[in-house]
This record gives structure tokens, sequence and C-alpha cells, in this order.
């Protein structure tokens, strides 16, 4: 597998491009994913109760799993706007379809912003309107759909298949507001790799339980959510069947592709200085692991001892003990970096300076090794800092 | 029922003082409550599976639910020590059990500070060597407990059952470090009532449910956390059974103590400069009320719009919609204040400068009716701040 410069439209027959409807005051804020033939299409959404209008629209585009076009603007969520804000969201669709040539129940729908605001249907129309595919700008597809991101996310990735050329792309937004009302986590992933719906679905639900769901900025799970991955078949790969090496192939590339896309979304948190990974060990079942890694991570005192850059294992053991997992109290082993803090829940003596380089680098990796099983399980997050109580803070609605 | 100004030691037969020992630079740090005769008592305690030596201690002592002495340091957690710190914590139950002369086993222990570090016990001995309850000076206790809090917290209400006056007092400490490694809550409440232990534990599991357990700061259950509720009889009020007016008048006594107590807390968690209440009525049940509103109140995105001041319906609704209670999102009304947000989930107009004023306040109130059933519940929390950031991301280990 090679990493591979690129774009969302960088596998066989996908085309993407992002331009300024209106929505925002300047920046890109519709943008649109085209594959020449539908795609076979996978999709995970938000757990939360209260789903945006556009996750309905997208949920019934996919009855038949078959994907050709996906439009998404950013600058207004369309959550909570009622029978009218579904209206829109179907007129999204419909609008795009029609220009587009695609018929309309394949086209998903996904939108990020301020809740409770109605879109400006006028806006969106002449928006749609003026997507011009003959000549695409793919990468302001990948800025079109940011709010307060600082930066694009992407990650195109490369193999041989079956005997041929199989590449997959995938770009995201994170957590950030253009007005903070969520944070919204958006993932669009297209390969040109020919493989089933089921298969498909099966791979996307089974990696978003330990990439995307195993990211957290502030705990909040947003109205908007959703993970969306079409295979366009284009690569001309035989069929990608299961338990296969090629499916092996296959999964380590949407493995790559689902944990960086998740990384880059937990560095790019909002008022976020650092990435944190904390790796949990010796857990009785994966589950169990994912869960205690995400508790730590997700740890006001921990966030913020980060943003210190503090060895403070007393937070760290702490969310481990309400992490709500088989735990042994007595044997907690702990690691920041590569020195370890904690042997059997007891403090070991440590090289200070190291460690401050260790806490002062962008990235710091916290290890948890409950010493009670086999299993293990990762989660990124990021440092609690002023900014992101500014970022918060300040706004008005 | 009457509030009156008091102190832990406000009921018949109690006595309590507090020092400085050394633990701490100067505050005081070392308390003790204690009772003309052996007390009934009742104790909950963290459900953090990583317990501080102290917590063991007292639940042994807990065994016959006889206490006659509590003796409580701050400073240092005794969380995370081992062998050594529970020996450390017997030594504190058999040493002031000496000094007072009083059972070993009918003594309490409790501590709150800094995780991973042992107590140092010579000062402790001093410390209980000086404990002079001839001399009592019972605030004293109530700041001995203390670690970043910023004032002392503590209610006294008296009232008349089967007879004769009764006392309870009640006294906590919140969310704040010295060390900053972990948010303690310890909360003692004293009453001179005759009332059986088994009514009392039965009494203290049931409120604590709807009381303490129903405040959060910032998500972080605590290694040392411990509510204990002494009731020493000596009111002489003829015993008081379970479902008579009596019952009736004492659990109203416990209810407002608690109440208040867990309040004071929210209000003063790290860094904060307003108390947030949280109402959902209309749900299915009480303890789903509970859960929404304690998902509301412990948002951070929720959290620092009300520190800007700013009525951002947006987030509480998502709060609610994660919070994994029956909910129909299309139904839901919201207040704050007196102001209708929400109805059946669509915004309202609503008064701005009015608005601005109930959000400059220091206390908010927000309603959330769910529309799906009759029961209700309250949280408690507090705005998230930059000086929360700053308290806890400046200290270093």
């Amino acid at each position: 597998m090679q990493i591979i410069d690129g774009t969302i439209a960088s596998p066989k027959g996908f085309k993407a491009t992002g331009l300024h409807a209106g929505l925002k005051k300047e920046k890109k804020d519709l943008g649109v994913i085209f594959s020449e033939v539908p795609a076979n299409a996978a999709a995970v959404y938000t757990t939360n109760q209260v789903k945006a209008a556009p996750i309905f629209v997208t949920k019934e585009a996919m009855t038949n799993q078959k994907i050709q076009a996906v439009v998404v603007n950013s600058g207004i969520a369309n959550a909570c706007t009622g029978t009218l804000g579904l209206e829109n969201a179907k007129e999204m669709q419909a609008l795009t379809g029609l220009h587009l040539g695609v018929s309309q129940e394949n086209v998903a729908v996904a939108s990020t912003g301020v809740i409770g605001k109605q879109l400006p249907m006028e806006t969106v129309e002449s928006g749609i309107n003026q997507i011009d595919l003959q000549n695409q700008a793919p990468y302001a597809f990948h800025e079109a759909i940011l709010t307060t991101d600082t930066a694009t996310k992407e990650i195109v990735v490369t193999d041989e298949i079956n005997g041929q050329t199989v590449t997959m792309a995938g770009v995201a937004k994170g957590s950030g507001m253009i007005h903070p009302n969520m944070a919204t986590m958006l993932a669009f992933i297209t390969t040109d790799a020919q493989i089933s719906e089921i298969l498909l679905q099966e791979m996307l639900a089974d990696k978003t339980e330990t990439t995307f769901n195993q990211i957290t900025v502030d705990g909040d799970t947003s109205t908007n959510d959703m993970v969306l991955l079409l295979a366009n078949g284009l690569a001309e790969n035989s069929m990608i069947e299961k338990n296969t090496e090629a499916y092996k192939k296959f999964l380590e590339m949407f493995q790559l592709v689902s944990e960086t896309l998740a990384k880059m979304i937990a560095k790019d948190g909002e008022g976020a200085t650092k990435l944190i990974e904390v790796q949990v060990v010796g857990a009785l079942n994966e589950t169990e692991a994912r869960l205690v890694a995400k508790k730590v991570v997700g740890s006001s005192l921990v966030k913020t001892a980060m943003f210190g850059e503090d060895p403070n294992w007393g937070r760290i053991i702490c969310a481990v003990g309400y992490a709500g997992s088989h735990t042994d109290p007595e044997k907690i082993d702990m690691w920041i970096g590569d020195q370890q803090l904690l042997k059997h829940s007891q403090p070991q003596e440590f090289d200070e300076i190291t460690m401050k380089q260790t806490l002062e680098k962008e990235k710091i990796c916290i290890t948890v090794d409950l010493n009670i099983g086999e299993q293990s399980g990762k989660a990124w997050g990021c440092d609690l800092t002023y900014k992101y109580v500014e970022v918060n803070a300040l706004y008005h609605t």
C-alpha cells in the first residue's frame, strides 16, 4: 500500500468540486462529489436522537445502497428545522440530481453549521447550478465542507488488488463551527474498487467502532455526523470477496484512511494544541479497551494536564477507574511516551527532562496496561485550552 | 422547618474542630467530628473502581453502622498508595480513637488532596494529638476539609419531630485541589435525631441519587468521594419510623441539607462564575429525567455558552438528543429562565433584553420539557471558564 498525493476525486471515475454559494460570508460552502456510475455505498450516521434533516434524506437515498452524487453545504446544519427543513434537504437532493443528470434517489445530502436556521434555498439553488464538473476543482470540495477547522483533512492510498490498481481517498471535516452550535464530523471516502455494498457496509460499521467513534473533542455528539463510503468499481478489479487476500488488503487501506482522518479531526479539535493518543492494552475485551481509552482521552482533567504539559498520572488512573470496564485497581501499569509512571498502580521514578520533552511534542501517547486480559484499543483526542473556551464562549447567537 | 446559623456541631452531643497539622503550607488540614455517644450512621462512597485507602477503612468501620468520631485530612488524598497507604489510614483511625477515647472501630476516616503521595504520619500523629475538643472550634472543621474551594459550605436546619426539637447540620467540600489531581466531594451530615441506621442508610442512598449524584463540574468521578450521615439520637425524640409524619419531616430536612450542599459544591466548581440548574420535566421516568438533566449540565458546549451568556439552545437540544433517554425529537420544549426558546423543537421568538439580564445572573435555570411523560428531575453544574483551564493546566506535579 502507498500513500499518494491526491483528492477525493483521485479514484477512477470520481469528480468533485466546491464553491462559495453564499451561506458563509466569504469561504466556500457548497461541494459536490460525483461518480460516473452509481457507486455501491455504505454509511453510518449520528446516534443523536435529534437528527438533522439531511440525515433522513441520505438514509432514504441509501435504501438501495447506490449513490452517484453527494451534495454538502457548510454554514447551516439544517437541524431542528422541522418540515420545512426536511423539504429543503429534499430540494437540495432534487436540484443536485437535476443539475448533474443523476437520479434523485442516488444523491446523498449532508450539512454542517448552525442549528435551528433554515437554508436560504435561492442561495442553495444558485450555488448548485454553478457547479461545473467539466472544470472540477476537487480540492475546493475539501475546503467547502469545513467550518472552523484550521486545515483540510484528506488522505489518498493506492494498492494492487486482484491485479488492478485500486485507489481510495478520504476527506473529512472536524470539530469547529462557524456559529459554534455543534461539532459536526463529516467524512467522505471514495474508492474505485469493485466490492459489494453489503461487504462495504459491514466493513464501515465495524471499522467506525475503532476509528471515527474513538475520537472525542468535547464529548458532544452532533446532530449531523455522517461517514459515507462510495465504491464505484471502475478500477475493474475482480470483485473483492470476504475472507480473501484482496479483502485483507482493502481492509488495510480502509483502516489507514479512516484512522488517519480520525486523528486529523482529533488534532484539529477546537482550540487544540496537541493530539493525544491513548492506547489501552491488557483488557478483557476490545470493547472495554476502547471504552477506557475514550474515557481517559475525554477527561477534562487529563486534557487540561496535557495542555499544561504535566505528567499527571493521578488524573489518568482516576479516569480508568470510572470508565466502567473490568479493572483490577491494584494492577494498572502506565506510560507516557516510553517512560513508565505506574507499575501495578504504584508510582515509578522517571526522568523529568525526557518527560518534559515528551510532553512538549504535538502528539502525546499515553499507554495503560490493565494487566487482566489480552485485548487492546485506542482513542484519540486533544488538549483543553483557553482557546477552546474562547471559541465556544465568545460567540453569540 | 427553619434554617439557622450554626455548624456541624450544632446538633446536640456533637463536637468538632480543625487545625493546621502541616500537610498543607499554611491552611487548616486536619479536622475531627465527635459524638458523645456512638451515632447510627449511613454512608455512600465513590463508584470509582480506584478507591482511596480511607474509603476501605471507613467501609470497614461502617460494618455495624455505628460511628462516634470522624477524622478528615486535606492536602493528601491517600489514593494509589498501596499497602502502606492502607496502613496509614488505619493508623489515623487508631490514633484518633486513642486520643478521643473512642473505640477504633467507630472512627470513620476521609481524605482529600493529591493522589499517589503517602501521608507523613509523624505530622498526622502530631496533628491528631493537638485536637482539643474541650476548646472546640467547629467552624475550623469546615475550613480544614477544603482544598481549592473558595468558600466553606454548610447548612443547619431545625424542626420539631415527635415533640422534640431536632437539628441537622451538613458541611461539604467541593471540587478544588491543592494539587489538582482530583475533584473530591466530601460531605458530612450530623443530626441529634433518633432514627435507626437502616432507615438512615435507605434515606441516604435514595436522596444521594437526586442531590449529590446530580452535580457535575468536570465529569471526573473522584477516588475519594464520600457522604457520611450521623444520627446520635440525643434530641430524645421518640424513634422516627418509616411512613410517618415524623419521617416525612425528617426527610424534608435531609432533602434541604443535601440539595443545598450539592448546589453549593456546583456553584463553587473550579473556575466557575455561575451555578447552572437544569430541570427536565415531562420525562417517562425520574431516572431518565435526571440523566438528561445531568447530560445537559455536563456538556462542555452548554457550559461555555453559559459562560459566554449566550442562549444557545442548539447545544442544549443536542445534549438532550445524545443523553440516551426516551425522547421524541420533535416534541421538545425549552426555557431559559421564564422565556421559552423552543416549542415542539421549533425556535420561538424571545425578548433579547430580558434574556440578556437572565444570563447575566449568577444562577441560570434551564428547563426542558420532553412532553412524553409525567416525571421530572434536576441537576446542577457550573460554567466552563478560562479560569478552569488555568487552575487545571498551570499546576505541575
